[in-house]
């Protein structure tokens, strides 16, 4: 059901029955490296170029998925998926490979719980029996799209982000994944917001100003505060845009205080020993982030109310170049302990 | 609800309460220029760049839906949009004019009806009161960033398509309209679908096998024939892929002589007397032939079953370097006279 404004309640309580993340080597080696599914041990996944080593983590990530929740592909009605590649590639590939109906999706690093969001209520709403979402990232391909290839070896200002080489996927369904598996419970749709900032360099800082809009518009579509939630992540602002986020809850009087506030940017890496600037982004972050190491809390209920809160900045080359600013968007989706 | 593997029915009779369609020089010299709602007569919209005159189609194609439809773009949910550029700038800088909470979605030129499946399915399901859909292409942006810049004067094959400069959009609700308006029915998510054709100016080959699937994924999945309808089209096949559909539709044995058939790319322009090779193409062809002209008949009763089928490929200039084939998808979505 619509709840407020830009908000959907999930009455039929969907469960995530299965998820997978995979990532790299760099994801492995950070404080989170246990918890993924698969982690290779080189960015090439022994494919000729980036772009088909990115499309071969979102199909790893979605075979795995589908594994983990008991079921078999051709139980899937709807795979909703999207990546930061132009026009999507490594999702429209990976859907051709899996051969499941397919939409489209594009939120930039939002796309985690865009996807998430949308599979809950096709399955809420009974339009799905079972819904596959995922979406992932490749520092390569990133790069090489957005700022330069890695090969050339340019240096990066200490507010740049290091996009995270990484898919995840998660079954939705009413139909299984154990008394325990995780329930979506909530969501919130996020508008586009854009304070001017025109830096790709500093994505985080670009970012914020859409996350704490959304987190704001939660609380009000719902009526309640942050302390309804265990925890409540961000997608990806890293250390620059979390800092920001924190003083804009303060300024908007939003009590994140109440709650455990973390971000997956900040996560994923050691910032005091991986070369990642201000923390990770992209796509696969907050999905490996979430899909990985989250969801395995909430499925034990040492979390029992999860607010995952993935940020996007809906740029493009183009439109940087022609001197527009950054619009951001956030998207949130509520996950609990099925247990309860 | 899911009605069969990969479609949905809907119950509640969402009713397209208001659309419009808003294109270019070249489309208003054509056969169906006095159904569009403004016509521009130059492509630049007096913008500084392409992109900004696309985004700028897309705006007033939004602002006038919403409007026809009676309401203030306060009362719209969430807009679902998306379209060719990369990272779909020209939808998400909309989106970001109109402030309503966004759903980011791509198909290529499925981007149409996929939104308007999305849109439906959520108003169907109490999700939204108001959605609003809304896709748009240039000729300049899509021929500068897929093939060359229109400045240089390059020759095309007798098989190319030419992008549609046009936007369209539609508010749908459970909630207006007035008796007679258009109600959507049922829809039908298509599978990624890839005959392993490479050649990017000859896209109509490539998407008529992603129609032809959805089409009969369709009736399959509902258990009718295409006589259920009064016309089906298609989204953007032009002259060669029409024909090919033809023959797949034959040779799939699927009665498509029992209905209208017409093609999006075939309607929109006088190819005896236009430049436009096979036909049109881009988002904003089955958007505003859909939006523009299609749904006019719909609201008399002119026609009483429509079947529009837009079709997608997922391509990317990338993919195209790299050697890949062509993904195709097409999504389908049934549109009826609202007086029955």
């Amino acid at each position: 059901m619509l709840q407020g404004y830009q908000s959907w309640k999930f009455d039929s309580r969907p469960a995530i029955a299965g998820t997978a993340a995979v990532v790299g080597p760099e994801e492995g080696r950070g404080p989170l490296g246990n918890d993924f599914d698969i982690v290779h041990g080189d960015l090439s996944l022994e494919e000729k170029t980036w772009e088909k080593a990115e499309k071969k983590l979102m199909e790893e990530a979605a075979k795995l998925a589908i594994e983990n929740a008991g079921v078999t592909k051709e139980k899937i009605n709807f795979y909703v998926g999207g990546d930061l590649m132009n026009q999507i590639i490594s999702n429209s590939f990976a859907a051709r490979t899996m051969a499941i109906p397919y939409i489209g999706i594009f939120g930039a690093c939002s796309t985690s719980m865009e996807g998430l969001a949308v599979a809950s209520m096709m399955v809420n709403a009974r339009h799905a029996d079972y819904a596959l979402a995922g979406t992932c990232s490749h520092n390569c391909t990133a790069e090489k799209q957005f700022r330069y290839p890695i090969e050339y070896g340019s240096q990066k200002p200490p507010t740049a982000q290091y996009t995270v080489t990484g898919a995840g996927a998660a079954v939705v369904t009413l139909r299984g994944g154990g008394p325990k598996a995780p329930v979506v419970t909530k969501a919130t749709i996020g508008r586009v917001i854009d304070m001017g900032i025109k830096d790709p360099f500093n994505m985080g800082a670009a970012m914020a100003p859409a996350a704490v809009d959304t987190i704001a518009a939660h609380f009000r579509d719902f009526g309640i505060e942050p302390g309804h939630y265990d925890m409540i992540v961000t997608g990806d602002l890293s250390n620059v845009g979390y800092h920001i986020a924190l003083e804009l809850m303060a300024k908007h009087r939003i009590p994140i205080e109440q709650t455990t506030y973390g971000d997956c940017g900040l996560m994923i890496y050691d910032r005091d020993k991986q070369p990642v600037q201000s923390g990770g982004s992209g796509c696969g972050c907050s999905a490996s982030v979430v899909y990985g190491h989250l969801l395995k809390k909430v499925r034990t209920g040492e979390i029992r109310r999860l607010l995952a809160v993935a940020t996007g900045a809906l740029l493009s080359p183009l439109s940087f170049q022609q001197g527009e600013s950054i619009p951001c968007i956030a998207h949130a989706v509520a996950i609990e302990y099925g247990g309860d």
